[in-house]
């Protein structure tokens, strides 16, 4: 059963301070909640799961973290449309604070739209990008959108929020290419052991003074019409010619 | 101004049938409603929009389409989670009923998510494919969703709705690939005039009757841990590849 504090708690984790004051972030369904059952670096907070959840999966979890809920009940503490069967309320990974010997790493520049968020971060895991580093005014990983969208790569992908400029100062050895509109085009490229790769935010595209530090500028030949990509979409593509 | 009456009726339109009824849709912003404008096959039925922006716009529309509104009128019809200066309201395009000469199409198969299908109407769009033909149990192209993340799109490329199979037995001389996890990999594949290219649902992938009607499965190689990639990163990056 679920009691009008527990409610009100979950409800107040859309919010990314309330989530940073008790570095707590929320999953849903048995997909996702599974990945992250055997992740190392999370921990299992509480799991609110339906009765014919519990007993059709019997999840390894301590009797006393897992709280059976009707089906009514998952439906006011759910982030999504169409609840899914269960919702896990798990401690935030640490990041480890930037390695500048990972091989080629994300870097996102204002990326807004939480469904893009996760989806590059679901991406770079594919691709087995170990690193994707955004710009402090960029989504945050830990929004319930953003963390169903990695579909669990947020358990092995690093995501730290610092200052790109700053962080392409320090590191100068890394080759830094930027995705753009009129840059190389991707084709002439040869794939890619060690580098940045910087996108940008969904509308304004690249901050003019960031791009001033690129290395090398590419662009994905346009065949068609569209003026431009979907940001997830553009990153994916890059990431399979060069990585 | 806005009477009530209006905002009934906008709001109605998040729903299919009622989109069906009255052959309209909704798009929002001023970029994607500048590009709807000036397209052959789309008319505008209203346009909803605030002062600041008529002035500074100062849009070609008929006197009798334009209705001011102010800034929280707009609030009450915008299907965004922040406004943007305008919301119009179209024609359904006509779109013709399936072309076979059409080099290279997309073929999706229940694919649900708005976002995703907008995204993938873009990227075709940007690969210069002219149609997208959808299972009857897809998302809908005209839900508002879809239309905002088609970016204008929505206006070149052709989205029809039919049964999958059947289109596919009517065109046999065209090769079909099918998106999968264990196909051959994309990079062994060469560029592609002719075709259909068919990509599966979000989370069960392509119905197993209609992938044995497929000439060819792909895979994009995976290098990291993710188990598999978002639908409209994928079409993206197999587009990049083979369109």
């Amino acid at each position: 059963m679920l009691v009008k504090s527990q409610v009100k708690y979950i409800q107040s984790l859309s919010q990314k301070k309330c989530r940073d004051e008790d570095a707590v972030f929320v999953a849903e369904g048995p997909k996702l909640i599974n990945e992250l059952l055997i992740a190392h670096n999370i921990q299992l907070v509480q799991l609110f799961a339906t009765d014919d959840w519990i007993n059709s999966q019997k999840p390894t979890v301590q009797k006393e973290k897992l709280i059976a809920v009707t089906a009514s009940e998952l439906e006011r503490i759910s982030f999504l449309t169409t609840t899914n069967h269960a919702l896990g309320l798990f401690s935030k990974p640490r990041f480890p604070n930037g390695d500048p010997n990972t091989g080629f790493s994300l870097m996102l520049d204002c990326l807004q739209d939480p469904g893009n968020l996760g989806s590059i971060i679901r991406c770079a895991d594919w691709f087995g990008i170990k690193q994707v580093i955004c710009s402090p005014d960029s989504a945050d990983v830990f929004n319930p959108k953003v963390v169903q969208a990695t579909m669990g790569s947020i358990a092995r992908v690093n995501v730290l929020y610092t200052d790109l400029s700053g962080y392409i100062r320090k590191h100068k050895d890394m080759p830094v290419y930027a995705a753009t509109l009129n840059g190389k085009a991707l084709s002439e490229l040869k794939p890619i052991e060690k580098g940045l790769l910087l996108i940008g935010n969904e509308s304004k595209g690249i901050d003019s003074e960031l791009l001033k530090l690129a290395t090398q500028q590419i662009t994905i030949p346009r065949k068609g019409e569209a003026e431009s990509l979907n940001a997830a979409v553009a990153t994916g593509i890059i990431l399979s010619h060069l990585a």
